[in-house]
């Protein structure tokens, strides 16, 4: 639709944003539109009014950093939570993901990416110092870094560790190892070591 | 989110409405809808507004099935078109890919979908109708079907080609060949074969 606008601007702008969603191309972007234009009852406009709610409603929590839209949000203000417990994750994603699996009934702390000094991107950009602060409000006995296995990952990691060192909190990480279901011959060499080194009675 | 539903029933829903689109799964849209709840006033606002405006303005041409915001749409309304050749095609997209490509000048017909009787898909479902009636006015010389080279496009194809044939109007068909750009070693028998036959002087 580029080159051509043979069907209004409305419709070029709305495949033009839908073409930013991460997942959809160009090409997707226009079957995604088409799609929507021909379901207008159906999707389109239950899709643009949950859109519209969004924009209202959804914010960030000011404790955890989730999004949600109450603040404190839904997990923090859950009495039923282990408020002794705090899980560190690099992104919202991360904190849907152990909810998802209902991992731990720990409350969380979503850091909003990690430390990468080639982008830019220092301590001061991450949600890190309101992280010591709730550390440093003597209900937390243990944070477990739920990072990402990555070098970006497990530097932000060390930096948050060095960060806690003084506090009177328990640091503990994930376990490497061999995910359930996973076959040993698809393995990296290093998952391999770990698994080997983190072996459990059977 | 299915299980656990942490963060609150608003984005449970965007996110189950934006798995509806195609292209999207559900793991690809929980990306969508942190990505858009990240980028709320970048991404996720003006989206909203710009199917609010969708849902409100866009519509079906009654001359020729495309959408678009007027009735009758922009290119039957074109008087630079040269309406004496009508391209028919199944779909929107398939007008939008002839149109990007700026292959013809010509006006459209979109039917809308290919007959397909196992699937309860017969001609009173397709805009084939009002085809006949805009062949019957007399200004259309030639009907260009550019209908895709599958089975049930093909078998689409010769059921309009039988209901024009009583008809004063020339029906042509898109030509096989090679794609531009395109080696031989990848393509299809049949392909090969059609653009032999179809070969033309150096
Ligand atoms: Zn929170
Ligand atoms: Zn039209």
């Amino acid at each position: 639709m580029a080159q051509n606008k043979v069907a209004g601007p409305e419709i070029e702008r709305l495949i033009q944003l839908l073409a930013k969603l991460p997942g959809l191309g160009p090409r997707s972007a226009r079957r995604a539109a088409l799609h929507l234009i021909k379901k207008k009852d159906q999707l389109l406009a239950p899709l643009s009014e949950a859109m519209g709610v969004a924009v209202e409603k959804i914010g960030i929590c000011s404790s955890c950093g989730t999004v949600d839209t109450t603040d404190p949000c839904a997990i923090c203000s859950d009495p039923k939570r282990d408020s002794s417990v705090l899980v560190v994750v690099e992104d919202v994603a991360d904190l849907w993901a152990l909810e998802r699996a209902s991992a731990t009934n720990a409350i969380y702390h979503v850091l909003g990416g990690t430390l990468s000094p080639l982008d830019g991107v220092g301590p001061e950009d991450l949600n890190i110092a309101k992280l010591i602060e709730r550390c440093e409000g003597g209900e937390i006995q243990e944070v477990i870094l739920a990072i990402n296995a990555t070098v970006e990952g497990q530097t932000t990691a060390h930096f948050v560790m060095d960060q806690l060192a003084p506090l009177n909190v328990n640091v503990t990480k994930l376990a490497h190892g061999v995910p359930v279901g996973g076959e040993l011959d698809y393995l990296d060499e290093g998952t391999l070591t770990q698994a080997l080194k983190g072996r459990t009675r059977f």
